[in-house]
């Protein structure tokens, strides 16, 4: 199995990244990673890996557009690899935007694919489960079809990644019971009903995302990019104040001292670093986006997720699974 | 000042919001509150204030139609005092759905007003600052002229409730720059920018909604509820988080008790019963909605909101404001 790396474009520039190839291959032998980048930056992968030179480095706030312009970048070259068909998988740390629709425009769609979702699996209470939520931020809007087949999709990802054997399917909506939503919601509850869609459970309250039954949440790209990133916020929000919580007093810092272990339990749960990215999931390709703040330890758990990704075979298994639904 | 409260329907029943009445009056001569319920329940509030039987009582998942035929319901009554002029305020914790729908069609939006708005003011990371959030979920969707003027009643909450003289206004987006957001979104920007929106700021992601310097932030009631309970959810499920990292052991139990004030502080920060509840604003009068499952003092903060509002006539400025607008 062969996956490429984008090298460039992260806040961290190469190094993290160099380190978190370095990290990943140490530990896993039934992966060749192939790194794109400027390659007096990538001196330290010679002989681990494959290094392709790539002049360009596409700016952080670069469209689709431009991208496509950038026919010697790291990402246009890296995406573009996965496109002869050699390798699985690519992850970047680059620009989301361009990032997501070069991997978009150059992979193309699933056959039968309307639009590819960026998911990203949550934290829940019960210790290992993730929810798979999609999606959250790949369109600005989506139609009541986009989101039926969307939690075809998620279903695929928790079976085949999770190996949930029968996953629950919430739509999101500003209500549990039937009714409730968005004229949107309101159309795609109904053809979740027409199609007797096995698994789906009605609509979810965004408070119960966390705390359910739930194993897929499907909702609209904008719905799902301010409630991942609302949820983010609080999350770091809550960070601070426990942080000063902590801080008020030499018998606090004795406390914090105590309590260390299980506050720091507490952080990895909640921590965007821990879950290593978030995908693009129906497009011919596995496409990982790690963060743009992505650090070495948090690029590493990204090149997880695409080697995850990649040995689930889920890009042949949407495709079948479409076609079966 | 006259504030009329419906008694009945929250999941504490009616005991809550007898101590609540009691404990606010006895802080506050300027005020008199009337209580609408079962009288033999409210028999410890004789001689405090007015009491007003009604027989019925509003079920927590009812609509509109059935409040509205359920005319001897304290809810129904109570909003029908506030109706006749005598009354600046109503505060109930029974039905949402049907306390909203009520009130909307008893008694009617402001002249000018398209659609009045939810609006739950929130913590942020500055002490003491809130920011105020509309809508949070008396709409399923909204027009980009509803959001338009949501930032002007917004703009006048934040002025009068707050003394914030210039408030900065943002739209609720899938990314800050111009350009982004939802359809809806994408034309409620250029609104404001042709309306030349005083404080219009542009676009926020929901991940610095509350360490920002906005003093409102509008989006459409599906988006706005969603945030507003994951947000919610996200606090209730650190919460648990913290709890069980307190727990771990002996040791961490002394750190707890060294620390609950900091634990405490921060917990009183991200409750919502602290902010008393949620106000409707548009329609000709002061609407609260405390939470259904109140206790006395979450509900005594909700008499303490609508109390505020009907002080700084919130009603007559929202109307003075949208003609001058």
């Amino acid at each position: 199995m062969k996956i490429v790396v984008d090298a460039m474009g992260g806040d961290n520039g190469s190094p993290a990244v160099v380190e978190a190839v370095i990290n990943y291959l140490k530990k896993h032998d039934d992966l060749e990673i192939t790194v794109v980048g400027k390659k007096e930056e990538l001196t330290a992968l010679e002989g681990m890996c494959e290094i392709v030179d790539a002049r360009d480095v596409v700016p952080m706030e670069a469209g689709a557009l431009e991208v496509m312009r950038l026919k010697d970048s790291s990402m246009y070259k890296a995406v573009n690899m996965v496109k002869s068909g050699e390798y699985s998988a690519v992850v970047s740390c680059g620009s989301t935007g361009g990032f997501l629709s070069t991997a978009t425009l150059l992979l193309k769609n699933i056959e039968g694919v309307k639009r590819s979702a960026l998911v990203v699996p949550f934290p829940t209470k019960i210790k290992g489960k993730k929810v798979v939520l999609l999606d959250v931020g790949a369109n600005n809007e989506n139609s009541p079809e986009e989101l039926l087949q969307f939690g075809t999709i998620g279903k695929l990802y928790s079976r085949y990644v999770y190996n949930v054997e029968k996953p629950n399917v919430y739509l999101m909506s500003n209500g549990a019971e039937e009714g409730k939503g968005s004229p949107v919601v309101k159309q795609a509850y109904k053809l979740y009903q027409d199609a007797k869609f096995e698994g789906f459970k009605g609509n979810i309250e965004a408070r119960y995302a966390l705390v359910s039954d739930a194993d897929v949440i499907v909702m609209d790209g904008f719905t799902g990019n301010v409630f991942l990133k609302g949820t983010e916020g609080t999350a770091k929000f809550m960070g601070g104040l426990i942080k000063a919580a902590f801080k008020r007093n030499i018998f606090s810092k004795i406390g914090y001292l105590l309590t260390r272990k299980g506050v720091k339990e507490m952080s990895d749960t909640m921590d965007y670093k821990s879950t290593g990215g978030a995908m693009l999931l129906g497009v011919n390709g596995v496409v990982v986006k790690a963060h743009g703040s992505s650090d070495a330890w948090c690029f590493e758990n990204a090149i997880r997720v695409a080697h995850t990704l990649a040995s689930a075979d889920i890009v042949n298994k949407i495709k079948e699974g479409l076609k079966s639904e």
